[in-house]
């Protein structure tokens, strides 16, 4: 398994991707994305649990329901998210894909479709209209990056990432991209992402995969604890590469490549949270079980007190050990240890038995002043673990969010 | 019923408080408050479910069970919170309590124990000794107001109400002052709180009402969604004006009173919320049952992009409805409405079954502009009703939790 250099989503054989400028973004950015396959696909999507979905969300779920053998692409525009909109918004997602099926000269239900922006504005499909049709014009291999910005919002940079696996019948590749920033929690996949494959996969076995890789990526991952009504994690197959995935060997490899697919874009999401200046790893171990791990991590990765005390270098493992203790969980204080790292492998051990070690304060500050950190707790109850992924809170977030809109 | 202007916890008759400064704070400013009552009380609390309790909250709970009947004092010092402390942290407040005890010349088991402050320090007893001594050569029916603010942290303000009402025997007083402007969630008494009477009430009682209390109140508001280690509400009766609480007239009167103490202490301390601009009311109505109002109230007051929008003066009624879609309740959009005020009675609609409504940007920022704002969502599924108080997340939050140990 490796990872190739600057791929996404057209890594794979068969996909081509293009961007184009609607004119839905106020800065005039690019806010359309095509990808495309000439090749039918199978495919299978995760959708946030949020119950108030948007449009493109609730037309999703219907195509694929009723067609996940033949897809052909996804359409997806940034800047109006197409939530909160009615049947108006409905009519507006079916039209975007309508527009794209017409323009790729396929069914109407061979297309997905996605939104990402402010919620609760209609989409102007005159815009959107002449926009599907300019990014046809430049449909390409080279266009993956393009399209990758063109699904940006708050982003500070694309994301996208392409593993390739040699099995026995060759190598098949997964590209992807994502985007997100805000509005980021682990209650469900989380923000936007489309996988692309050029292996041959069942429909039904790429949703299991694809559930499993999201559970233990997008699912980890918290920037500010809100989950968005347009969160989708979607994945087309179209088998240019020839080979078949389908005995358990062969599967398991490819749900590994899956893996780090989406692990990569969704750390990639929280490096670039709305003004994440620190990324943290964090692992709870010692647990009696995975979902009581899950649990306490969740609860620490947003608790706004460890990100601020984050934020400023603070080595407040107080906040760390209060959080962990409002998770619901049984606690023995006695048997908690929590260590600190900035990623090299040495830790810097802060709590031991639930109280504080002996450390100095320079050391601490010191490790927390880098960008990538690590931190540990042990419940000291059993062998599970988890991890999760998350970042600090700074000033630059609430600038972000109080002026975003308006 | 009503409010005494600068009441507190000495309004009531036979109370006394005192205020010294053991130099627990490095700010030098008043560290240590008594609250004292000449007669035996009964008392009552409310403590945090964080499972990492402070030593003091471990303490207290001990201290009602074996005797709730002839409390005589409650001592508080703020500055260090004595948890996450082991062994040694429960041996302190044993001692805090020992040395008060001795000064009030009582038993150990009549004294309650309050500390808030930074997590994970060991009290320093030698200071914590010369200031108990202290604040004993000061005790005063004047000296309410100073005992208020010994107990802040990182408030603004002391926080202290008194409430008289007449009763058939004659009239009863219930004083109060809370403290508490970080970590504060409704998840359970916030903070500290400790609230005094002058009626007769049995500490069964007692109990029972002020958990009811403590319900409508401080587990109704939210600052950032952190629960404390420390929270804990303690209230002590003793019976010094002579009127008996027992029949169930007199106590749902007493009732409404000690609910009124509690509803303007926290939202008191809602409105000193760490780097708070505005105070808000949400209620969230046409809810199938209250449990399920409450549970989207809260979702919503905890959103941090709800509450960087309200900093931001942005009507971003999207958030608002993207948070109430993720408190795990089934919704129909088509029912949904969103209504904000500034308190005077008139309100904006913002939101109509589900969709934008017609209102212009310049009416909702006006509203938004105000210190004090309402937002009133309709689910459109029963009767039932709930509301909560928060405030908005500015970048003094960020500043304050980013500085507060270091």
């Amino acid at each position: 398994m490796q990872t190739l250099p600057d791929g996404g989503v057209t890594a794979p054989q068969g996909f081509e991707a293009a961007a184009s400028i609607c004119g839905l973004k106020s800065s005039g950015a690019p806010d359309l994305a095509l990808v495309v396959s000439q090749r039918d696909c199978s495919g299978a999507g995760v959708f946030t649990r949020n119950r108030l979905p948007a449009a493109p969300v609730t037309l999703d779920r219907v195509t694929l329901k009723r067609n996940s053998d033949r897809l052909r692409g996804v359409v997806t525009n940034s800047g109006i998210a197409n939530a909160c909109t009615g049947l108006a918004g409905l009519e507006a997602a079916q039209e975007m894909q309508r527009l794209t099926a017409e323009s790729l000269s396929c069914d109407t239900d061979q297309v997905l479709v996605l939104s990402t922006g402010v919620i609760g504005v209609q989409l102007d499909m005159a815009k959107l209209e002449k926009g599907i049709g300019q990014s046809f014009a430049s449909l390409s291999k080279e266009n993956g990056l393009a399209a990758a910005e063109a699904i940006m919002t708050t982003d500070t940079r694309p994301k996208q990432v392409a593993v390739s696996v040699e099995l026995p019948g060759g190598t098949v590749t997964i590209g992807g991209m994502a985007k997100g920033a805000g509005m980021i929690h682990p209650d469900m996949a989380t923000m936007l992402a489309v996988l692309t494959s050029d292996a041959q996969v069942a429909a039904p076995v790429l949703q299991r995969l694809l559930q499993g890789a999201v559970e233990r990526s997008f699912n980890r991952i918290s920037v500010d604890g809100d989950t968005s009504t347009n969160d989708s994690v979607l994945i087309l197959a179209n088998g240019a590469s020839g080979v078949e995935v389908e005995d358990e060997v062969d599967l398991a490899r490819f749900a590994q490549a899956l893996d780090r697919v989406c692990l990569t874009l969704a750390q990639e999401i929280v490096r670039d949270g709305e003004g994440a200046s620190k990324f943290v790893t964090l692992s709870v171990v010692g647990a009696p079980d995975e979902e009581a791990a899950v649990r306490v991590a969740k609860t620490i990765a947003t608790s706004l007190l460890v990100k601020t005390a984050l934020a400023g270098g603070d080595p407040n493992w107080g906040r760390i050990l209060a959080a962990a203790g409002r998770a619901g969980l049984g606690l023995d204080p006695s048997r908690l240890g929590l260590w600190i790292g900035s990623g090299g492998g040495d830790e810097l051990q802060l709590v031991r038995a639930g109280e504080v070690s002996d450390w100095k304060e320079t050391e601490a500050t010191k490790i927390l002043a880098q960008p990538e950190i690590t931190m540990r707790l042990d419940l000291g109850q059993g062998e599970a673990s988890a991890t999760v992924w998350t970042c600090d809170l700074t000033h630059e977030y609430v600038s972000i969010n109080a002026d975003y809109r308006t």
